[in-house]
């Protein structure tokens, strides 16, 4: 195992991650994808502006420590708030490309029940199927909204389980929304995996049982934030998270990230408070988001999304180009 | 951490993995729902015979590094294995406590697609929703039959995510299930970890990135399959499952695991064959059961729990007991 990454340069780690993972599955399809999207969402608007779109990274991505994967590292995360955040950015005028864990909360579904098919529904008299009252609304909502956004060509979904197959797609899609230059966003909500095992090391079995002890033993993944600034789309409006569990280090490391990875604003959010409070660190100031708790239904993305097309908006601008 | 847990007897080891673990939430609920579940069908059929009652165990358990949880050690398991299987238990009149890990394959669900709200459904022109015609059935099917299993009270789904959590149900389902001596079975096909991080152990915040290499040490995990058949349901009629990626030691470990845990009978499977063949690994004899090919819709557990119920009945007869 290669303990001296550190002090190689990040293009080098980069192209070795690359390099020795598993080759993405549907490579061209999913490429063919993202062409059609972004072009069905780059002709100019009315008004001459261009759409905007966002690309929302969504759940924890699984650093596997087999080959022929039986166990595997995973970062917790439900994907609420990429799924939340979703919703809002289309209702803000984005397009979205949603990239999810699989498994993992959906656009217009965190309302429902984690099994909605055996919760919300029941049989009728003549063995047909019927909605349970109580989640009629939510059932009809979730379906006609979520179909309305994909066939209307707004939301694109692409679905990830490792860090292999998540750095892989990011890179893909990142790197062909560059041709959008300012107008793209990228807004990294998902749980990236901070250690991996290279595919190179992993045994290829299912590790044995039977000793008393398991030590393993992993590297940490390249920084690939600074990759996507600096190569795959340096032009986008960057906003990364910082997720921690003790509240005292949070602003601290996210000013840190701030800087280290040129973010145009992180995201700052403490895994007990995150639903009701976060704060946004610019290079300005720090922003604190809150929840609207006057009348239910109210997310604390709706004012926090309503914030980053706000300042994203005058990012274009500042760019001098709608394009 | 404790490296001479493997010389420490069974029970202490055992013992000090409950007393060390976060206690279950809900505990009396659970056991409210087991006895009435366990009440329910135990009352003598009208032949004499008593009804059989078995535990599914399916999905895979997590075993966390931090106590305030993101990142865990994970197993991989779809759950697939666990939910047909109740179905033909089911079938071949069985009460069913299915013990599952969240998120996992659902009884009843297996032929839909992820996420059947969202891709079985469609909106209608008047705003309402229905099902797309090619899932109608297997829509209608999972609904009925998961609502008539449950609603009568031959299906109890238990739900769990961490290693803490399905030890500690797995100890209140056995132990309410001694009373049924050997009409109670034990089908053991969750894919539990064998290497965990005790909780005392455990940092309590976020572990840190920034240092290029994360060392995770774990211990094993007592073998409960031993407290199963010795304390908690010693009559019980139990079947424990091998899962291994090399075909070379699958047969030896499952006559191994046979013996050591003094179990009924140990259903021996290869990661990439085992939805078409598995091995019954028995005292007597090797018993090869195979997926019927010569029309659609068959799965290897319809001819496996053929096996496993005529095992079982045999096994009651042979206690000298219908109870």
């Amino acid at each position: 195992m290669d303990a001296t990454n550190g002090s190689q340069p990040l293009e080098s780690q980069a192209k070795a991650f690359f390099d020795s993972a598993p080759p993405l599955q549907n490579t061209h399809q999913i490429t063919q994808k993202l062409v059609q999207f972004i072009q069905h969402n780059s002709s100019p608007l009315e008004n001459g502006d261009f759409k905007r779109i966002v690309c929302v990274t969504s759940g924890g991505t699984t650093a596997p420590l087999e080959q022929r994967c039986v166990r595997y590292v995973d970062n917790f995360s439900s994907g609420h708030r990429g799924a939340t955040s979703t919703e809002y950015f289309l209702k803000a005028g984005y397009a979205v490309i949603f990239l999810y864990r699989r498994g993992s909360f959906q656009p217009f579904c965190r309302s429902l029940p984690d099994d909605p098919l055996l919760e919300c529904f029941k049989p009728t008299d003549d063995l047909n199927i019927q909605v349970h009252e109580a989640y009629s609304e939510a059932v009809k909502r979730a379906v006609v909204d979520h179909h309305a956004a994909v066939t209307g060509g707004l939301l694109l979904k692409l679905p990830f389980n490792t860090i292999f197959e998540y750095l892989q797609m990011l890179q893909l899609v990142a790197t062909s929304m560059r041709c959008l230059g300012p107008c793209a966003m990228f807004y990294l909500a998902a749980a990236v995996s901070d250690f991996y095992v290279p595919w190179k090391d992993m045994v290829e079995h299912k590790i044995q049982s039977g000793s008393h002890l398991l030590d393993v033993q992993l590297v940490e993944v390249p920084k690939m934030l600074s990759m996507l600034r600096k190569d795959w789309a340096p032009l986008a409006f960057c906003v990364s998270f910082k997720l921690e569990t003790d509240s005292n280090i949070l602003l601290n490391k996210a000013a840190i990230a701030l800087e280290k990875y040129k973010m145009d604003a992180v995201v700052a959010n403490e895994l007990t408070t995150r639903k009701e409070q976060v704060v946004v660190v610019t290079r300005g100031e720090n922003i604190i988001v809150q929840r609207d708790n006057s009348h239910s239904g109210n997310d604390v993305e709706n004012p926090l999304i309503k914030l980053l097309s706000v300042r994203h908006a005058a990012y274009i601008k500042d760019s001098g180009s709608g394009k």
